[in-house]
């Protein structure tokens, strides 16, 4: 994707608009929020992911003259149009919540500022990025959350859906906690550590699975993980295993970093044996590592009944976020500039209250409790009110108006979420590396309470609007019914 | 994808296991089969596609310097491995099934006859790909069954898995029966129709609902879609649509291919009374279409209650496809070949009986009813087996083996379903195109019985093991348990 020229990565109808508004002469500036409405997975919160690939994108947004070409072979666009294509660029701003921040439904995660023809193409590809990387990093929050300490490991690659989902995803994954992943390529991309051994195949490819087993320590002396159940993981590849680091401590070989890994069958009760057979063979510091169909709900549930496993390779379930694979983030028109500069809100309304969308030109800020610097609420306002934390705010519920709670002044500490990204089309942002994200994002997962984090049912954060969004928004609804 | 240098997009555990192979000299010529154990979506059948995508995979195979600099900082690998690496190119053959055919559980889709190091090196893009767009084809098959002859836009890139699965997707989706996609980057790639019109946004960019009908009128007159669902579909978004369309026709334009988008509401509701205004209006040649959380089941469910949709925008629940996200095909050691060029089969053992293995140097035939040219069920059997179809063939289901059926001279034709497509490192195969393979595949699912298409509960497909092969795997299973 880094080398690929993206611009044509959009929805046909982003460009018949854009072609409409350019032969209307309407280009005035506009404000886009790309947010969303539900936590995925029924979780209590979201990790927002994909910024950087976000700038990087529209750093490279510009119409080929192939692309130009192509969209001429479509009889549907006029060649000053085109011409206009020629020498586009962004020159817009652009403001985000950074990368691996927790984040709560219907708070803008991006907000585009720009001239409608130039919001409106960047749509699609944005919420293509921001979507993806965030599901799966919400996801791996989950699943590294039920492994409470063990490590998790993302192996799932053959099963993403295309290259990109396994290489933008393994980075998503290791944002939110996982500890290496099998893919790479990211590797490579995000200087993120790899992980991996050897599959069945190599145990097949001998005569039997000893010599198999024999081979590899010798080849890997220093990270000798083993798969023991290619053919039966307590008769022969436990056994095995251990008649190997036999040998190899026998032989004066320093046995650290070693242990087994299982991939198959019931893996509660295989490690429970496997560690008792490791343990009395005299290798309690070898470590046990499963995988085979894992999410956080069976991590929960083997983990309940003691399984022995210190490290987690999950596969298909965490790189396809698969009880839950979309991550509805939606983009929509917030607010049109006016000749004078000032930002008229536009409202979507809906049959259904809570997708009519929060009009105007917003900014969002985090109250923390100060005394434990956890999350006590977020609040979306106008980006030019200010909120002075020296004295009480009061805060409520924008549907359930009378749940109202009063902060006292000097309890809480309030920090804008949006930064600037972009600025007249300039990169004003610097991102981190991702393993500098996944430290950030282990930070912001401490400002979370339990109750936030449960995995079923889980309480849900406030997300209130100031009184002055609050306001615009119910006078434009009156407006909008008369 | 298609111009990035893939040849890391591999697990670790590959460039490990070649290592050991280098190590040991062995790189004695092996066969892999890719092949899946279940249908996805409950279906009753796959259609296999990534054919191409895994062709300029293999083709592009190489390690650039960045790479072995990359590999070479991992502390893993010794010089003289990546060194070989560097002079590394896929030298095997390669076997697949074409794109757009429909295939079974158990039938080897790609297989891989190579030296081990490169048949290893190769596992994870292969399965990434051909998974990815295997998937996507299914359920589109699904959701086009579904319409019942109504066209099938692919609306899904904004909640596609990453830019590629967003592009690639389309493409699956294309060769599965979609009429186009609003992907235009996927139109461009694949020369596939591109589709749509505008959103919300610019209805609301404008002072009224009317004057941005008006305007989209005046633009796009041979395609004019207006979305009717901004404000009020009923009260509002219809009228003025037929407000707009009696206008065009009074300023004497000849209407064709216009009409009306919903994309919330109850679709069934509010798609009848539309029908019924257009009507009434004259406009009943204005066609309707309907977005917003469809798949196959809420298709099924609309079209029973009696909805007036002409075509159907899927998104989400087929880009992803949201219910089975994962293709859970695998890549398997068959054979590996001794010194006198005999493929000896191997086997992987599992608890599941399912999960064993199908060893040897294998193909499949697929047996057609001549009268009908339905298929009746698939072969799996050894690769120098010969069948003569001028003769009976009695088959047998692999694991109740009483089950037996006995097919009469004449009444039967064989296929051959996998083709060369590399032969010694050198590409055999010329792909057709995407709009041919839709073709293919429309003739492909001509091919199935009603009852192995229905969407729930389907009938499942006999796919039998050959005499000699099923003798194979006895003895193995029986040498293996001694």
């Amino acid at each position: 994707m880094s080398t690929m020229n993206l611009t044509l990565l959009t929805d046909l109808y982003e460009l018949t608009m854009m072609q409409g508004y350019f032969k209307n002469n309407c280009n005035e500036t506009v404000v886009f929020d790309m947010f969303y409405r539900t936590n995925p997975c029924g979780n209590g919160y979201a990790i927002c992911a994909g910024l950087d690939q976000l700038i990087d994108y529209i750093r490279r947004l510009s119409f080929s003259d192939d692309d130009i070409a192509y969209l001429d072979s479509l009889h549907l666009f006029e060649d000053d149009f085109l011409e206009y294509l020629r020498g586009f660029h962004f020159s817009g701003d652009i403001y985000a919540i950074p990368e691996g921040t927790v984040v709560f439904p219907r708070e803008p995660l991006v907000k585009v500022v720009a001239p409608i023809m130039e919001a409106q193409l960047v749509e699609t590809a944005l919420l293509t990025i921001i979507n993806h990387q965030s599901l799966i990093a919400t996801k791996t929050a989950r699943v590294v959350y039920a492994a409470d300490g063990g490590g998790v490991m993302e192996f799932g690659l053959r099963r993403a859906q295309g290259p990109d989902a396994g290489v933008y995803g393994a980075r998503a994954a290791m944002i939110a906690g996982c500890i290496g992943t099998s893919n790479v390529l990211a590797g490579q991309l995000f200087d993120v550590p790899v992980k991996g051994t050897h599959a069945h195949s190599w145990i097949m490819s001998f005569p039997d699975e000893y010599t198999a087993f024999r081979k590899y320590s010798e080849l890997y002396p220093d990270a000798c993980c083993l798969l023991v159940d290619t053919y039966d993981t307590l008769k022969s590849g436990v056994p095995n295993a251990i008649r190997v680091f036999t040998e190899m401590r026998e032989s004066g070989i320093e046995l650290k970093n070693y242990g087994i890994r299982l991939d198959s069958g019931d893996l509660a009760y295989l490690t429970k044996r496997a560690r008792q057979m490791l343990d009395e063979a005299g290798f309690s510091d070898a470590f046990i590592s499963a995988s085979s169909d894992l999410d956080e709900y069976l991590i929960t549930s083997l983990k309940s009944q003691g399984c022995k496993i210190d490290s987690w390779g999950v596969g298909t379930n965490m790189i396809t976020s698969r009880d839950c694979p979309a991550f509805g983030g939606v983009y929509k028109l917030a607010a049109v500039q006016d000749e004078n500069g000032n930002f008229i809100p536009k409202i979507k309304l809906s049959e259904n209250i809570e997708k009519i969308t929060n009009p105007g030109n917003k900014t969002v800020f985090r109250i923390y409790e100060k005394a434990d610097h956890k999350i006590k609420a977020d609040l979306i306002c106008l980006a030019d009110e200010t909120f002075d934390d020296t004295k009480d705010l009061t805060i409520f519920d924008p549907l359930e108006t009378w749940k109202r709670t009063k902060l006292k002044a000097g309890t809480y500490e309030l920090r804008e979420l949006l930064v600037p990204v972009f600025k007249n089309g300039k990169c004003v942002y610097t991102s981190p590396s991702v393993m500098e994200l996944r430290d950030i994002c282990s930070k912001e997962l401490d400002t979370l309470w339990e109750e936030h984090r449960r995995l079923i049912n889980p309480s849900q954060m406030y997300v209130d609007l100031s009184d002055q969004l609050y306001d615009i928004k119910k006078n434009l609804l009156h407006q909008m019914s008369m």
